[in-house]
């Protein structure tokens, strides 16, 4: 359970301005937020997944988000709405209480330029070096050991965490966030083949972050060899993804973690792509397109949908040894396939003569 | 080779508390360690893996460790017992000439808070960065470059190496090592839709590691969105593994590199995860399973054993692509094979009849 | 497009010293670079991916170079040469206007074991890290915030961006490039099973990067057991790659992001890897093999050429799911198709009796 910063709210207090329906008592105190079965006494909770609807009539909770169609079975006071994850995300911000970055100080240890235009109610913590002519604006927040490349700009209230490192002539938009461990910027990876050896092709683009961005810890995006690498506004990518050079991201995608993108892609906007799926280079993705986890997308694909590949579904090892061997001897099955069909043919032609 | 780090040992010396018969000469003189196939005189070395038998007859070492099974074979001074690479790891403590950090140093450039309660015996590196209120056991060693978030608490004889990055109110447990670029405590991947965009849903939990626990360089491990993230005792986790909020890593599980897990994931104690596989979110592992390399697992597994999924075995690209392009025609396929069984089934009752 | 660093070049110049023939007019003035389907007037650009073709007859560029194929069709001015890709990044060059490390100063906020041997004409960033007894030869630079373990030696010209990683003992080959965010040298994953706990295995390798390698943002790469993990000159890492312990990677290899290589994996020489491939431990993989992407490599491959596994090709996530049933039941599939030979076997002999 996470407790209440300060002491107790209403449900009534915690909903306020949102559009949701109360069911139960709206003056019921609620000193604390938790996932549905671990809740105490006191507690608001959610139900967004329906995996966890069978802890709804057991939870000791005081309060529950939750939709329309699952407030009659609800035994306790209910916040009903048509979007109970998103009034949760509002309704936990009561119950925030971590450290957040005093605006407007600047630790001694760090290193910034004489050009650079930070302004004054940028945090700037402690062994963070900043480059010539950055520009950072307004209320933007510099995570302590973060390095910032020169011409590079950060838009309003913008968060780095610790360690981030954005190269040279980098754009970050307004309210992004970057995680820690964050790289971009880098070269993209570009080398032509000469006589055996690999000379490097200079990558002589940037990268560019729409507003509104967040980009998970460890995560790189590389700067375009010509034409710059953007991330759409609105955009969100989870840990450890690779987006390679001059790669085009539509405005409010999201891609899960340990997905990699190959140079030159285009995904559209609201698309959703599951972890450790791969993008093939230089092939473009249509708009509102579902990627599943693991798949690998080979070819552009231009309608809408829920695409696929690979093999889902983890078997016991001796099981999937044999299926194994089966799929690399297809083509062997199909031929017998097919010699047995001209078997069959010929049969029937002999028995019907 | 590895020399040793002072002149010389003899193998009663090195053996010293160690479970194990000596066949052969215990007086024997051993001045350094190395692999099977590259082994000079006076080498101790070790055979563990059956790829490397052959190199038993031929090597020039004065000494192997093996085990029972492989002792009649040994044509030289043997360090027999049950568990070898064991054996192999408490000798190899004996040539570890690497550097130590100095117990109980603060460089000068280290910014430390002053609520910060840091033992006297700790080592703080340059550069390092340690927050508000954070509290640091006795003979813990924090690399150059580290950033500790307030609150965060780190356990006896813990070890950070160079550039690890703590967020706020993570917790460490006694012995864990951390290699360079992990990143602890970053926000759960954890978005709400909401008339098309994505809003944050704050990450209100943290980050557990327990007691002995090693992650590897650039593994990253989201803090809980409400529930913490926890890591068992004795867990060890390669590099380059994406751990999401909310998962649950059971005690003495070992994870490869590249793998990614889930949000909520359950995974249980003493299980073994090969390279690049992915584990879905809210699903459960029970303990005592081994996933192989690459394997996606999208189901809970509830019986102890090893799973496997995906194409295992790489082949020639041409006799891939016939393969690959069957696969994408197997429903087809089994239709044909459907058409062919009423065939037969026809066939047989006229010849009957 | 890319500005000139100066006011304009002739093609004449801009071509000098390169093995190229001018179709049109050497005179041309070029004052920026492109991609070919958003050149302007004035600029060079270039056609290497025959994806691309299609802008030849549009493009409002100056000049392209391409190959003496496309020379026919091309309706402009024309560099011809036999290798498009690599005369482009040798004039790319001249369009370079990114900031340069300024040689020979070492910011004052560096901390510099008193031991390290640094020549003068290094670059070092503010806040870098050396330790004790590190050498650094002529013209290198070591970017902001890089941490620098005691005995490594980085070669001449070697560059190192911000955030970098090295732990002791590491050798860094002339004219290496290392991207943000890389580890060089942490532990290798080495822990022996002893009564169900894992216990380290001493880690007492290092790692020795050839001449002319460039390394990816956040790869990371672990130090040897014992023999030291190796990777050959102008070898080239891609992102977010995993090396793990006792690798060794041949001459002039090319590795696309996101893949892990396992622990004692021998890679040849001018081998191309494509992006979240996996390599098994213990395996080696002869010179000039090519790997697509996604593909899992479980056993050694002995000849040169393409090898690939698992499924490639997203399709509908329905027809995916029909597939992946009947992947899960190839076994069953292979049955039948027996049942049915030996059922037809029958059929004939009846009818030929």
């Amino acid at each position: 359970m996470i407790s209440a910063k300060r002491l107790q709210y209403t449900i009534a207090e915690l909903t306020k301005g949102l559009d949701v329906a109360i069911k139960g008592d709206p003056n019921c105190v609620i000193t604390g937020i938790s996932s549905i079965q671990d809740a105490q006494q006191g507690c608001v909770t959610f139900l967004t997944n329906s995996l966890y609807r069978k802890y709804l009539e057991t939870t000791l909770a005081s309060a529950v988000i939750l939709a329309e169609a699952d407030a009659e079975a609800c035994p306790i006071n209910a916040i009903v709405c048509k979007n109970p994850y998103f009034v949760y995300a509002q309704i936990a911000g009561y119950f925030n209480g971590r450290p957040a970055a005093s605006a407007g100080t600047r630790h001694i240890s760090a290193v910034i330029a004489k050009s650079a235009d930070v302004d004054a109610s940028v945090h700037v913590g402690a062994n963070c070096v900043i480059g010539e002519r950055v520009k950072i604006a307004a209320h933007a927040v510099i995570g302590a050991g973060c390095v910032i490349g020169d011409d590079t700009e950060i838009g309003e209230a913008a968060c780095l965490d610790a360690n981030v490192t954005l190269y040279d002539g980098v754009k970050i938009g307004k309210r992004v966030h970057l995680s820690s461990g964050v790289v971009i910027g880098s070269d993209g990876f570009g080398f032509a083949n000469h006589q055996g050896g690999w000379h490097k092709v200079p990558q002589l683009g940037t990268v560019e972050i729409g507003d509104d961005v967040d980009i998970g810890a460890n995560t790189t995006i590389d700067r375009g060899a010509i034409e710059n690498t953007v991330i759409g506004k609105g955009v969100k990518l989870d840990n450890l993804i690779q987006v390679a050079h001059n790669v085009k991201i539509g405005d409010h995608t999201v891609i899960a973690g340990c997905v990699g993108i190959a140079g030159s892609a285009v995904i559209g906007k609201h698309c959703m792509i599951g972890g450790s799926a791969l993008i093939n280079g230089h092939i473009t993705i249509t708009d509102n397109v579902i990627i599943t986890g693991n798949t690998g997308v080979s070819k552009s694909i231009t309608e809408p949908g829920i695409y696929s590949s690979g093999i889902v579904g983890a078997v016991p090892n001796a099981e999937f040894r044999k299926n194994n061997a089966r799929f690399h001897r297809l083509e062997n099955l199909m031929q017998r396939v097919k010699t047995l069909e001209a078997d069959i043919k010929q049969l029937r032609e002999r028995n019907d003569s």
